[in-house]
């Protein structure tokens, strides 16, 4: 058989496994890729016999597939360090928030920028994640909240993909926060409202720029029957939903993402069973993100355990943003989620792969070495795919292969 | 004024301050170097005129002392991520060390390495804390536990420093655990008859070889009255002493370092009022190490608050060892020092300068940007120093300056 490239020499972390061998671990296998695609991964024993342009050696080191980071707000502009220190002097988060901090502080900074700076002050954390063996990464709008900022957003957003060798999947968000310009006099209900501009001009501007809609369902944000229509709406246009859950109190947030057949419930510390219910029915995924439980001194975790029971997928993810996780590393997020959260390194490699693909609604196509998938891998000097889990640098990449790439 | 090189148009954190201004912070700062020296450091506008071979435009960016780990075990061999995930299931970690894991597994591991096999395993490490602006570092031995292993241990440390442009400070801690060949039948006390022959045959032979005398003050390990026999007659031989003190309970340490006029108490979390009493009086800096405290899962925290009140200085480390503390980043170091222990930004950053110079012994000559200091620098494109310490990624690092030359 021919093919472009060929691994050789390398053990396999295929996430191919199921129970007893969830990593689907290989001691001496090869991947073969063709036209960007994995034509053949497993072991060399099994191999059929190639004929490949490219030879690489692996020397014993670990494959798996390319990392998958499947929440963030990377694009942003602004710097939130002086939030940040207040928080640490003991001020709270909601109360930051009431007096224009926060999710707000970083509207303002990202209205200011233009697509280009925005780009530009976006590349240093993507690169960090690509520095850690991440290929496809989804960013999220959400701190633009008018229609033109928005699209802005996402347009800085895919132009990443053009400027590095990354899949971007995008998500408009614009549910994140109601903007100022609604809370003036006059209007009844300001959160109501913005959701009704949403729904009838950034949905349907947004088509071909965001591949998901997304949502922040708490309190301070938005309520369920808001987020209900916004999804109902979102539906109708075609787009994946994902949502905001459960993150500082219970709202059913889950239940709803469920109802709608969402691709992920994301944050849940506060998930109930009915909500754990929910989404094992719906086959929903729950996204952990222990960045933001670690920097806003969060006691109560997500009940893994209870999640683990009911057979709902986890995956983990940065949660990178300026505010609440400023966090450009996948490779802690994953220590966090085994240290803070109680997952094991299985659950968070595979949450970091097969998992956040399936959150990202591409399971058939990355997070697993498997012929027909893209050949976005991560290379390793590891003795075990546990020590990426398990330890807090030296950064152990040895190569990250995009389509089939080097990079 | 004649000076070697001289970096102009950066802001400075100089480590010289006091009450009001910790950092010692110039907006518009000049670094002149001479001889591996700095000859002169502070407001351009202050500045004398210098005829200077080179000139380094900073564009604005941050110049802070080289940061100092001063606590870290990163030379040894093997790998324990196994241990770790038995623990994240649950597993004691005093009943691990009793089943033969724990500092034993590594024990083994570095028994049956050799310097140079040592020294190539540690490298890595070594390298990911220079990636982040570490010019000085400490390590311990304290994995060897015979002579020739211990001697072993402190040339390997040596030996890094001569591979890389980065100052080494050594402290021989063959006082880390029993080591098993005392354990056997016939002797009564094995770990008073270990101290004995630390006394008498390592004492003496790691003359040169280590700059300090280190010790674990523990039920697990050894006692205040072994450490008291073993730091009199360190100090006999003009060793300097520090010591790990109250990490799981209060054993009185902090108080026997104070007494033994030690330069650092190191963890701290089980420190009570006598001990930080007695730190105050002796100047003893207390050394708090937080990727333990964090990979433990622990829940008591040292007593920030009343050290601070109590004027004892605090330095931070990453403790960088390989079961406890798998953390090989200061810049995460000092965040959850901030996040987990509630320094405020700028303990954390005088904490990993002036501070941790001062817990090596080398306050005169390391950790402040001032004349006469070797010109270990770091700088950084951020907006503020307090961005070190507020996030986890990207590595702002631009320029690791060693003597006054790149690297
Ligand atoms: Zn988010
Ligand atoms: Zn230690």
């Amino acid at each position: 058989m021919s093919c472009d490239r060929l691994w050789r020499g390398a053990r396999l972390a295929m996430m191919t496994g199921g129970k007893g061998d969830p990593l689907g671990l290989v001691g001496d296998g090869i991947v073969a890729v063709a036209d960007g695609r994995i034509l053949w991964a497993g072991p060399a024993a099994d191999a059929p016999g190639f004929a490949a342009g490219e030879v690489v050696e692996c020397g014993g080191r670990w494959i798996t597939p390319g990392l998958v980071d499947c929440h963030t707000h990377l694009v942003h502009a602004g710097n939130r360090t002086g939030e940040f220190v207040a928080r640490l002097g003991g001020a709270d988060y909601a109360a930051i928030a009431e007096a224009g901090g926060g999710i707000l502080a970083t509207v303002r900074a990202t209205r200011a920028a233009d697509e280009a700076g925005l780009v530009a002050q976006s590349l240093a954390r993507l690169d960090a994640l690509l520095a850690e063996g991440v290929t496809t990464v989804e960013i999220k709008s959400g701190y633009g909240l008018t229609l033109a900022d928005e699209l802005k957003m996402l347009r800085a957003a895919r132009a990443l993909a053009g400027l590095r060798p990354v899949g971007v999947t995008t998500s408009l968000l614009a549910a994140h926060a109601v903007p100022p310009e609604f809370r003036g006099a006059g209007i009844a209900s300001p959160a109501d409202a913005y959701i009704d501009h949403v729904i009838a001009a950034m949905l349907p501007a947004a088509a071909g720029l965001a591949d998901a809609v997304d949502a922040f369902c708490e309190t301070i944000a938005f309520s369920p029957a808001q987020i209900d229509r916004l999804f109902t709406a979102a539906r109708a246009h075609g787009y994946a939903v994902r949502l905001h859950a459960e993150q500082l109190s219970d709202q059913g947030g889950a239940e709803l993402a469920a109802r709608h057949g969402a691709l992920s419930a994301d944050h849940l510390e506060h998930l109930g069973d009915a909500g754990i219910a929910a989404l094992a029915r719906a086959g929903t995924v729950a996204v952990l993100l222990p960045g933001a439980y670690y920097f806003l001194r969060e006691i109560k975790a997500p009940p893994v355990a209870a999640l683990r029971a009911a057979g709902v997928a986890m995956a983990v993810a940065t949660d990178l943003n300026p505010g609440t996780s400023p966090l450009a590393s996948p490779l802690v997020a994953m220590n966090m989620a085994a240290v803070l959260f109680g997952l094991t390194p299985d659950e968070c490699l595979t949450g970091m792969t097969v998992t956040a693909a399936r959150a990202l609604g591409l399971g058939g196509r990355i997070g697993v070495l498997r012929p027909g998938h893209d050949a976005d891998l991560a290379i390793w000097d590891i003795d075990h795919p546990h020590d990426l889990v398990c330890r807090i640098g030296p950064n152990p990449l040895w190569r990250r292969i995009f389509k089939g790439q080097d990079t």
